[in-house]
């Protein structure tokens, strides 16, 4: 089938969104990256945590879920045998006994863990997941959730149905927590738990021993330390992220129509700005402009002729697509009433932004994609690094140095040596490694090399090789772009329009993880046709 | 048709769910009680408002749909020029001119709202509908939102659906705001927008004109002062609120499995109790009951066996309800495995409540369903009241001694001089009164009655009689009760049952407002059955 090898490229921005384990920083972590011991201070902890950069309305916007930390670089007050201690009374799981089953411990919930953890033979392994989130977010169609199109439970897909074991054996488990640590001598991680107080120590902290750790925890958005970006703009990575868009966006349509709104205020109001023209910009700025041209026009009249999207980006919109393709999202964005224009954001303010030609750009609602990078988590962690400061991994999503550590999806990369490129933070490059990591997995798993550091004398198999399937970005009013080229400079098919739009959403109905929510999109899509949007402001 | 006959009776907490209009007190309201001025002070609000019995951490919880502000009493220190300056010096709809169409206000956007925006003649007059909330809840079937059976947009309404006009004619809107004051004889209410920073002023304040009033702002959740209910239970009567309650059970289930929390924490945090067997009371037991027989059975397996359901009733319950099926629902509830306890709460602390006999009940989940009462701003007005503190209506729904001004459901009640009785809060009666105060309108409209002060000697037609349909209620696993009877004292059909199941659903599903949602709720259940509930905590 065509469209069963189509997968999707360059959602540089909203792909992986796995939730950040925050970190404060290694109290160790002054020594070679080749140490290979990470101690977290987790008494210092919330004593030393600063608001520097993430102020407290930060999370009142609604972005706690994926809540960012900043803590001082601890001093070294602390002893090592302190901290040991104080980390052996820990409540957790401590390391798996002979006659035991090895224990897997995935970090995140993004495309790569989920898909290792829907591999895993559990006749082998006890799985345990740690994440700030219960489930995947089928994150190429989350733009379509912001204004309505798709519900948000539709894109959502529960772990503990993807991998039904962390929910019902007797040693597998799913916690809803941050992995604040990782201890790789010992194999053990620490964990905070998501809470909103109710447990009797707050903040409650528990450890895990580990024979096998996997780590897919993520990456964060890029702000290129640009100030504003964290208080006044939105990421598109989480449900609860599309969830505050939906609510900014049908707040603003209803307060601009309050009586004594100067027209300057009410165009302000109304002005949609997406910084970043990648897939996830160009996706949104689509579904922007379907939803004022068919939803707004109908059911917000009084102000239908004020409402405008600009789309800002530095260089070109879709740089990783076919020009023919560019030019044509290009042309059809700008028909659809997309501004788009260039530039370089300097400054962020609450209602407008500066860019670096002294230009003002009022806005009512702004949407920042503009790609990802390590995380805090990923920046603390005493483990080799590759290009860009991902965990560093072999062919094999290894971590040299350290024993039964692994690392997938957008917070790993090849380390130099291997001779292969970092992999762009893709979910199809996700999903690859996740199925290829527990392919090997379970190979070693049927040899007896599932326990701690006995896996040395165990043939692992071919090494990890990537193949890229194509790209596509839906653009809006029934187009989309469809790019089978397997890298930017070689030749291949790709097609613009109403039939790759029917492809586009064709191969994601067919992606959806899970039946329940393939039934869900399809519905959703024919009742937005037949129905319009919901626009019901909730909460 | 059987069931087209049917609504359902004693939705006493859950139904109307207007949002509540906040309000302070009256500068001039110390005076009779057929005053007709109330004029509010609205530049000392934000100045002297007080957190008592508020705390911030109230809104945190999310109830922030519906916050509730509590003003001292403003003293005498503004003149009342000074507050005429004041007021006229907002922006706002100034009164409509002859040759432009009466201008109806609505406040609210419950059962009684609705049904009189559907039923408003738009070729007769303009309307203005002001509500903290955009959309109408289906309140009947929220209880079922909230473990995961029905979907949260399922039960929501935009009423710029039920209603086109607001969105589409020209001088007709929805205004997202609380109405704080009304001045009866200028003809004028004043209203603060709903907003989260992003105005030129803040809180932005503006006032609408009207030639006809109608207040429709609906109840509020008794908590007969008992400490603590406000800021540690959860109420079920706005979507939010079901939201708010999903996220927590889930959290809930999840935090008990962490590595190191003891038997009786556990058995804490998995301990769901509601206070209150009404008939939201009781579905919602209904709802955790099948949520936890089979959802949690599967899906939370390590925890499965320490959840558990009471509920608290101070007297009977479902007392309104034919004594077979009291009988019924307390047989078939306690083999659910609910727990049904007698009991007066006296205290509610974090983790536990304290009964007036003295026992301890810790919880993890409370859930707070004993009826409403009048909300802030219905006390605030100096209007004729009825029995119970509503506002006093005739049998044509008007507010005697003042002009233009009519109320309607939860917060209207008949005056004692009528004869008649408070009819309880409940859906069916908002709904009837208003269909048939639309009749009055659209009739006194074609008579050119709709400006201000001009319907002295139009014949209003019949006044208005409640005939109770009947009553229903789910009690889950298939199970629900069905009461015919038109009163309770007298005879008629009654069954409890599968068959009574099928009718209160079939009976919801023609009720639901639109054919989007009609189809989403039939889909929701079809899905339920067959994949189960969905447990995707999200944010």
């Amino acid at each position: 089938m065509l469209w069963s090898r189509i997968a999707r490229n360059s959602l540089k921005q909203s792909e992986k969104s796995l939730g950040y384990y925050a970190s404060e920083r290694s109290l160790l972590g002054n020594g070679l990256p080749t140490s290979k011991l990470y101690i977290s201070s987790l008494r210092n902890v919330t004593a030393t945590r600063v608001g520097a950069g993430y102020p407290v309305s930060y999370g009142v916007r609604g972005i706690t879920g994926t809540p960012q930390y900043n803590f001082l670089a601890a001093e070294r007050v602390v002893e090592e045998s302190d901290l040991d201690c104080d980390n052996t009374r820990l409540p957790g799981l401590e390391a798996t006994k002979p006659g035991e089953k090895p224990r897997v411990v995935v970090l995140g919930t993004g495309w790569a863990s989920c898909r290792f953890l829907k591999g895993i033979d559990t006749n082998i392994y006890d799985v345990v997941c740690v994440s700030p989130r219960n489930h995947m977010v089928f994150t190429p169609l989350l733009a379509s959730t912001c204004v309505g199109t798709l519900e948000f439970r539709s894109v959502a897909e529960p772990v503990s149905r993807i991998q039904p074991a962390l929910a019902t054996a007797p040693n597998s488990y799913f916690y809803l927590a941050y992995c604040k640590g990782v201890d790789l001598d010992k194999h053990e991680i620490y964990c905070e738990t998501v809470s909103n107080s109710g447990l009797p120590q707050e903040p409650y902290r528990f450890k895990v021993a580990y024979d096998k750790l996997v780590i897919a925890a993520g990456a964060e958005p890029l702000t290129f330390n640009i100030n504003g970006v964290k208080e006044h703009a939105y990421f598109l990575r989480e449900v609860n992220h599309a969830q505050e868009i939906r609510k900014r966006l049908l707040l603003n349509l209803m307060l601009s129509e309050n009586p004594g709104i100067s027209e300057e205020e009410k165009k302000r109001l109304l002005h949609c700005v997406i910084i970043g023209g990648g897939p996830t910009g160009v996706e949104f700025s689509g579904e922007l402009s379907d939803f004022i041209m068919k939803d707004v026009r109908e059911r917000y009249s009084h102000v239908k002729d004020d409402v405008r999207v600009t789309l800002i980006e530095a260089n070109e919109i879709l740089s990783s697509f076919d020009i023919g393709l560019r030019q044509y999202a290009t042309k059809h964005l700008t028909k659809c009433g997309v501004h788009l224009k260039k530039g370089v954001v300097k400054k962020v303010h609450p209602k407008k932004i500066v860019l670096s030609d002294g230009t003002d750009v009022p806005y009512g609602l702004l949407v920042w994609s503009t790609g990802v990078g390590p995380s805090d988590f990923v920046k603390s962690l005493n483990l080799p690094k590759s290009q860009g400061g991902r965990i560093g991994v072999d062919e094999w999503m290894r971590v040299p140095s350290v024993e039964d550590v692994f690392a997938l999806g957008d917070c790993a990369g090849f380390l130099e040596k291997t001779g292969k490129q970092v992999l762009p933070a893709l979910a199809q490059v996700a999903e690859r490694e996740g199925k290829f990591l527990v392919e090997v997995f379970n190979r070693i798993g049927k040899q007896n090399g599932g326990r701690a550091f006995s896996a040395k004398n165990i043939p692992l198999g071919d090494p990890f090789v990537y193949k890229h399937l194509g790209s596509m970005a839906s653009v809006g009013r029934y187009k989309a772009l469809v790019d089978l080229r397997q890298a930017k400079d070689e030749k291949g098919i790709s097609h613009a329009g109403f039939v790759s739009w029917l492809i586009w959403r064709s191969a994601y109905l067919t992606r959806v993880i899970s039946w329940r929510n393939r039934f869900y999109v399809a519905v959703n899509w024919a009742t937005t046709l037949v129905f319009g949007r919901d626009n019901s402001r909730i909460g």
